[in-house]
């Protein structure tokens, strides 16, 4: 839950203002630029000002410039892209804040040229924002010196000042009423041998209770215990026969801190070099590439968001960007029953992002961008290399050889990379998305980092994981991701329809007037007229398109278009009637429409943090079946990993990947890639290696054309 | 249908030697290494003998080493690990070969020492072999000065002399009975501006016949013509009322033949480079990686074949193959309903394979690997670079930061490619198998090439396909692969189950007891304990396992294993009723188990070549429902794309992209990675693009660790 690119947050209060400055002049930004410095103190200070009587000091989760309303915001990127120059949009920024020490959540919406409250609202019903790393920071004080914790050690046979480790964790919820307002902490033994080191992996040392926090009060509320033994044992309370941790051993990460580490040898040096530079261009926040226009920005909670993507000049998305993942653990059995992450809305994929190292986190010739967030004080926090973004080359892209001639014909594949990289406590995720030179998107999460584990007794097993380390069960658990695909393809006026490819009937004699050897199929067509969800089904090879019905292709006669790659994937394991089920929306079904509308950008709900089934999501969205076809509307993908983990995935995992994909269908009226240069050893100068890696050898030899 | 490796074949007859002289010494060979040209030269020379008095010269299909059966070849693998010399074991060649102008197929084993033929069999029934260059180069000839293909031209307005193009195809089949053995080529004009040049694109001028050659006579038997029209017309042939090649246009891939081409500005050259040379070495066809250690050999049908795969010592996999495809069409119309395409058994993967060339096909530091294989006449056809061997950097491949210090720590992830390339008239199928660090192994398949079409009349659409470009219909389709796993997991007796993932019960008030949140979900296992298929359902995250029962993994307590990844993809389209579906025999399911038994190679069938139900394959070899538990097994994995076509697809298509994996699952008993060294600036030397591409500099800093 906790963010990596944020060491020590000072929160020290800053006095309102009573009278406010004009920020600096906006008119040169672009109505999607960040917030700027300037604006970002403006914003904090109008609202502390409009809070002077209030008693209580803005503690801020979210303080960014609101996005134009689309409605204006489509007009003044065409004319922008037309070569004109639109008059600048109102800036405004969105914030969002608690009063500290309540569960309480404030909404506003800032105008910043009158200088003015636009709007104010305080949000009803009982929803909790995501914890921030101040927050944390102090229950984590608490927590250390708290004598409930030090007595569930005694109960353990451990000394009250044995080292451990604590990684706090949102509540989750149990139950459709609303509960108090809690968070969790999982706790470890900091590795004996290494416990004086920062980097001690304390995953291999897991304790059997969870201390609970009273968020308003920071106080510990009570210490809740874990079930430690097999199916046989149910739900008796084993770890008091004996937890020790002689049944548990030390497991490490880091070289320096591995047992007698040896480096693997053999691994040669590979250097991925852009002699004339990378092909893209960078303006700013701007991107072009091989025909490909977009902007990216940052956010404290989507982070990485990408807009306004265009291929030669014809319009393709919107807005592209990670909308929730759930991650439940399939462990029934209390309080563990509580896992179920939403680490977008629960822990925010801005302040979670890591700094990115060149030459570490991406290969070749490397842009990054930076980015900034407003701290809970409203202070800047300054993100270096949040985003790096680079060139891929992906082997072959397209060959024929006519075998008449024998003369190839090949395309090599060149992709553009963004990556960004979060840090949830023991997770980390993997963001990328890769662009290609046919007009295709394609998004790809890895998970890696360290599994979410807890004790097991000595020489037992369990239904609810695998052992991956003595006396440690590595919870089996679910990844489900949405997507928001907001999409813009060829203009305005977008329609989703799924195609089923399925055999033709051959039973009767009339069937075999058409079909007379049983080997033909059809392609059935259904639009999705309304607003909902449907599933994939890969016995039908299902596929998912969005289409301008608008546009037809002239070749094909079809509107223009892109189809949805997506795996099929397991969808929610959680019981329609449980709690986890009511809370992800979106992890209910692969594909979701939804008429566009500002601001519904949640895929289950703005306010995910103990979220017990009256956070909306897409499924509320959609609950007017509003008309979908030829419309504004949003299109959702869900895509995840059942992970019931391996050995191998300790102590630290080796990347699962996922990988969906928006490509052309029909929507250009040829091969989009006919005019790339064909591969030659000339530009790529790759080199011969004979044999046994003695011998390297240039070699002039190379395709005919 | 036809190799491009081969140029020009003479198929000049080599008088039989009456005395054959001995072969080279073997004992220098491993037993899986490929035939010798020696070995070749004195296999055809005894079998020429064999046949002296039978009035025909054989016609070769394949001349090959036989493996050595697995009972003697795994002790001789072992025992050759483990540093002992085996004595070698004997040398034997499997033949593959017709009486020309006849359908009669001879199989024959040699035995090389003693220069007999061990066995010699005339196959029964009505089998065909694949066709071969030097049959179709004669058919071809035929074909051109055909009465019946002239007057067809005439039919269409064309004059007898128009430059036509005619691709060879298998004849398919459409009927239980055995029928005349056949061949039938699909026609186009040569592009009417670009006739003189051998790369001229005729796809984009299909005509609506089919001439079908009398294989055993080589004369046209007959011309059946294609229906053109939509679905409204039926089986009507509406081509008679107006085909016209004003109905379609002139469409070209080769950059020298495009109208006015300008090559796609501003991408830059990337190159990789590994300048202490690659990480591999290689010994004749034997490899080593990372832990890996593996041999490949080349043979006629197979191409490329992985055998003896061991990692850090512990054998993984005996033998992996591509062993076959089917690719059905999936309009009906007569005579294209007959489109039904094993590329493997009716083209094979050698003969088709391309000579690849350093800077095109791969990128970075290359290995290439040779082969040959038996002409016709028994001569060698040497082939230059039909694998090659490359490292490629995959992005991250594990990474953590403890967020309390904010050290990362990242180990990239590298992979070990080796590509093959077929070339079957039309369409290119590019075959890549990776090899990973952690003792994964996954298998590609990018689909590129050119559609196979047919003509379509103008102004219709076609529910059978995608209109590609004007007058031309790409036809929908399927392309089904099975991937032969032989698996020797940790040692002999494997087993294979599936594992479900199935949310617990949470309806009555028992079901509570266990499961009270209604989170729990449980890991369902069904073993496989017969010969059979079974199926993917994704929806139940239903994962395949292959494990050995007798070593157990000191961690889990399960047995060690891997996993099986297969994209559950849609199944053979064609009606079970149809001759389609029994000629596909692995189309069926996801995933096949049998019984290992010698030359069990072949999913459908050994003879597929207009193979009507009667040609076995891996449901055959199911039949016995033999005991597959802790057994030497055979894994049978199919996959597939049901691809209908996008405008976006023509000329040339870009790769469409398939992948499956091996993984370890509790086969180790860490993460396999741990001991690779942490990513570093030091080693990776990327550079850094400050903006605009303008400026290009190094970046000293890099991770911490």
């Amino acid at each position: 839950m906790a963010p990596t690119a944020i060491d020590v947050v000072h929160t020290s209060n800053v006095a309102p203002a009573s009278s406010v400055k004009p920020a600096a002049s906006s008119a040169h930004l672009h109505p999607l630029d960040d917030i700027t410095p300037a604006e970002n103190k403006l914003a904090v200070e109008l609202i502390r000002d409009y809070h002077r009587d209030d008693g209580f000091q803005p503690w801020f989760k979210a303080v960014q410039r609101q996005e134009p309303r689309k409605a204006v915001l489509l007009p003044w990127l065409d004319a922008f892209h037309a070569g004109r120059s639109p008059a600048p949009l109102p800036r405004k920024v969105e914030a969002l804040y608690i009063e500290p020490k309540t569960a309480r959540i404030h909404e506003a919406i800032i105008d910043l040229a009158s200088q003015k409250l636009e709007s104010h609202n305080i949000v009803p019903g009982n929803h909790r924002t995501n914890l921030d790393i101040c927050q944390l920071q102090e229950f984590e004080r608490e927590l250390l010196k708290d004598p409930l914790v030090k007595q569930a050690l005694e109960q353990l046979g451990l000394d009250a000042d044995t080292p451990i480790a604590s990684d706090p964790w949102i509540y989750g919820a149990d139950s459709f009423e609303d509960q108090p307002y809690l968070m969790q902490f999982l706790m470890y033994l900091k590795s004996p041998r290494n416990a004086h080191d920062g980097d001690n992996f304390h995953y291999s040392w897991p304790l059997p209770f969870v201390p609970v926090v009273d968020v308003i009060t920071g106080k510990i509320a009570r210490v809740d215990w874990c079930y430690t033994g097999d199916s046989a044992d149910g739900m008796i309370h084993t770890w008091k026969q004996g937890w020790a941790k002689s049944n548990m051993e030390e497991r490490e990460y880091m070289p320096h801190l591995q047992n007698n580490f040896q480096p693997r040898a053999g691994l040669k040096p590979l250097i991925l070099q852009q002699p004339q530079g990378a092909s893209f261009t960078v303006n700013g926040k701007s991107v072009e590439w091989q025909g490909w226009k977009f902007r990216i920005s940052w956010s404290a909670r989507e982070g990485l968001t990408l807009h306004d993507l265009r291929f030669n000049g014809r319009s393709l998305f919107h807005r592209l960007s990670m909308s929730e993942m759930t991650v439940p653990y399939g462990d029934p059995r209390p309080p563990l029953h509580r896992k179920q992450a939403f680490d977008v809305g629960d822990a925010s994929c801005g302040f979670t992002a890591n700094s990115l190292a060149l030459g570490c986190d991406c290969l070749g010739a490397i842009h990054y961008f930076d980015g900034h967030l407003a701290l809970p004080n409203g202070e800047l926090l300054q993100q270096q290399n949040i985003v790096c973004m680079h060139e891929v080359d992906d082997g072959i892209g397209m060959k024929h050889t006519n075998y008449r001639t024998a003369n190839p014909y090949v395309v090599r594949r060149r992709v553009l990379v963004l990556q960004t990289i979060i840090t949830v406590d023991n997770y980390e995720y993997i963001f990328l998305w890769h662009f290609d030179q046919t007009g295709a998107i394609s998004f790809e999460t890895r998970a890696t980092g360290v599994l979410s584990v807890s004790p097991i007794d000595a020489g037992k097993t369990s239904p609810y994981g695998n052992i991956v380390s003595r006396g440690v069960l590595g919870t089996n658990h679910q990844h489900i991701f949405c997507v928001r695909v907001d999409p813009r393809i060829d203009g305005d006026g977008n329609t989703v329809h799924y195609e089923d490819s399925l055999p033709m009937p051959f039973e009767t004699e009339e069937d075999r007037l058409s079909n007379p050897y049983g080997t033909g199929y059809l392609v059935h067509k259904t639009v999705i007229h309304h607003e909902g969800g449907a599933n994939l089904d890969p016995m039908k090879n299902r596929t998912f398109k969005i289409t301008n019905p608008n546009k037809l292709n002239t070749i094909s006669q079809k509107p223009v278009g892109y189809k949805l790659h997506l795996p099929a994937t397991q969808l929610l394991l959680a019981h329609p009637k449980s709690v986890a089920y009511a809370r992800a929306e979106f992890a209910r079904h692969h594909v979701w429409v939804t008429k566009y509308r500002d601001d519904e950008l949640w895929a289950a709900g703005k306010y995910t943090n103990q979220s017990n089934g009256k956070q909306g999501g897409v499924a509320t969205y959609s609950q007017a079946k509003q008309n979908t076809v030829n419309q504004g509307i949003v299109v959702w993908a869900v895509f995840g990993l059942t992970h019931n983990p391996r050995v191998e995935d300790f102590p630290v995992m080796p990347v699962e990947t996922l990988m969906m994909s928006l490509k052309p269908a029909d929507f250009w009226e040829t091969c989009p890639i006919l005019d790339i240069p064909t591969s030659s050893q000339a530009v790529n100068k790759s080199t011969l290696i004979i044999s046994n890696n003695e011998q390297v050898a240039d070699e002039k030899s190379c395709c005919k054309f």
